[in-house]
């Protein structure tokens, strides 16, 4: 009983939708397809119902709802509410998000790009309980980042702070879709490590070059797990890259820790070991020592928890 | 007339104290020589010495001194005001500096490190005046690094934040001190100036190798001033790689102003254009857009000024 904020992560596949008491605690969740291809219309009107239905929820069980907090895919205006583009959702520029939602639901709504959410729901009740600094690196078919420092979202002068998959770490490397070359997103990310093996098989057998183009992320792994050299390899290689680009943030932040999710923290075994060693040897002794390398504890969950946690911030109800 | 502080930048080389007022507006300055061979207790001891003389200065203008903040190099645990080490005085291991200066003035003192202390200093009364968020890169036989976000000094968990000479830009690339390879410092500095410009003389003759050992950074800004092409193309190099850091951090913390600082910067129109160039083509276009590229306002007061604000900030004095 008492005050409660509904949190939803509005993927590209995904919609999540969760009731969430001060605390943190979910009371009720859901899940269901976001079917973007229906477009901004169809798309907001689901958002706004499957709020509405976790609030009655909430009421029902004699919650007072006070806010609501999105997480969303893409470049937000952050005080404004607003989507300025998201790839997505190609029909959403420069949505009006808040004003939507506020005008269909008469509360109080608060619009958080989705990367930097999940790092706030993961600092907030997942690896990054009772520390205030951290970075959460997403590994999934990119890199997402998302920074928290002193308990808060860092977004800088934009609300474009965190595009840490864009660091360049290799100058005249891999072509990114961001324009840049040598991106930690082309090396650390399920793209990469398919790209990576892709290259070596090429190096094997140069005329076998397009028998490669549906080979995946998770039969590299399967392989790797099955003993395969290459792709225990690959793997290696990919937590290296992912090293450096830790041991960057290190030096740079001295963060208290570094949280992974994504897709690809499920081989989380088959590269760690490579990621320490590359921060050994690459970031200060004292920092590298102290920064916790974690695993997400949220999974699924942390971008939903998140926009509750951005929700409660902004409305001043204390966490 | 009113209250004040005193600002003292310690380098391994001079020592510079400053009286400002609560506005930052310097009233007295001066600077000797900081003769650190003579050791711990004899360095101590002029600093002490130079407060007092500020503070004497401060007190017959009718003004009074109500903390004193020192910037020194090296790694320094703020709370506790020690200096951990510092490779500019061998033996200051763990010197409890805060408390010997304290029990010697009966006045507040803060300890910060000095590229810190120099960040804070350009953005309260230098290059950043009137923003919240820049990073300041000191460019001079290494690169420095201070990040100050929301008025405030960005310290991380241990005080270890902000170096950024240490962010690893070709991963396998020059040796450098901090027992990496590849960092920015390697490049972006006089020594990496040096370092680039040799390796190209040795390229064209490998058998003069040993003819190198003594140019300086300053003959190579001077034979590219004077049109010659190797050195300019050395500037430029130097400037490329400048530039891949500096897009890193704009991805990274979308600041407002990112501020060049130090010796080289004198040869700020030799290697900014190429910079430019680079931060164009690699960091996010909105926030690369948004980031003004500045030289250094305060130059070596900049230490002096952010100690002092150090000192205002942490007995809330109101700026």
């Amino acid at each position: 009983m008492g005050l409660a904020v509904i949190g939803v992560d509005l993927g590209g596949t995904n919609l999540r939708a969760a009731v969430l008491n001060h605390e943190g605690d979910i009371l009720s969740k859901h899940k269901e397809s976001t079917r973007a291809a229906e477009g901004r219309v169809k798309v907001v009107a689901r958002l706004i119902e499957n709020i509405r239905r976790q609030r009655e929820l909430a009421v029902h069980e004699g919650h007072e709802i006070v806010a609501v907090g999105v997480g969303a895919p893409g470049v937000i205006f952050g005080d404004k509410g607003i989507v300025v583009k998201s790839p997505n959702f190609p029909d959403w520029n420069n949505l009006p998000l808040k004003a939507e939602l506020e005008t269909a639901l008469t509360l109080p709504v608060f619009i958080e790009n989705d990367a930097n959410a999940a790092a706030l729901g993961e600092q907030w009740r997942g690896a990054g309980r009772d520390i205030g600094s951290m970075i959460l690196l997403t590994l999934g078919t990119g890199v997402g980042g998302g920074i928290v420092l002193d308990n808060k979202i860092w977004h800088g002068a934009d609300g474009m702070a965190g595009e840490i998959g864009h660091m360049t770490l290799v100058p005249e490397g891999r072509q990114c879709s961001c324009g840049n070359t040598g991106c930690l997103e082309m090396y650390a990310s399920s793209r990469g490590i398919v790209q990576t093996y892709c290259e070596e098989l090429i190096k094997r057998a140069p005329r076998d070059a397009d028998r490669h183009g549906d080979i995946t992320s998770e039969q590299i792994y399967q392989a790797a797990r099955e003993g395969d050299g290459l792709a225990l390899r690959v793997m290696k290689d990919m937590g290296r890259m992912l090293g450096i680009g830790i041991a960057n943030l290190i030096n740079i932040f001295n963060p208290e820790m570094i949280v992974i999710g994504g897709g690809v923290r499920d081989a989380w075994p088959l590269f760690i070991d490579a990621t320490r060693e590359e921060i050994r040897k690459r970031a200060f002794e004292a920092p590298a020592e102290r920064t916790a390398i974690m695993q997400s504890l949220l999974g699924d969950d942390a971008g939903m928890v998140g926009a509750a946690a951005v929700a409660l911030q902004r409305t001043r109800v204390p966490r």
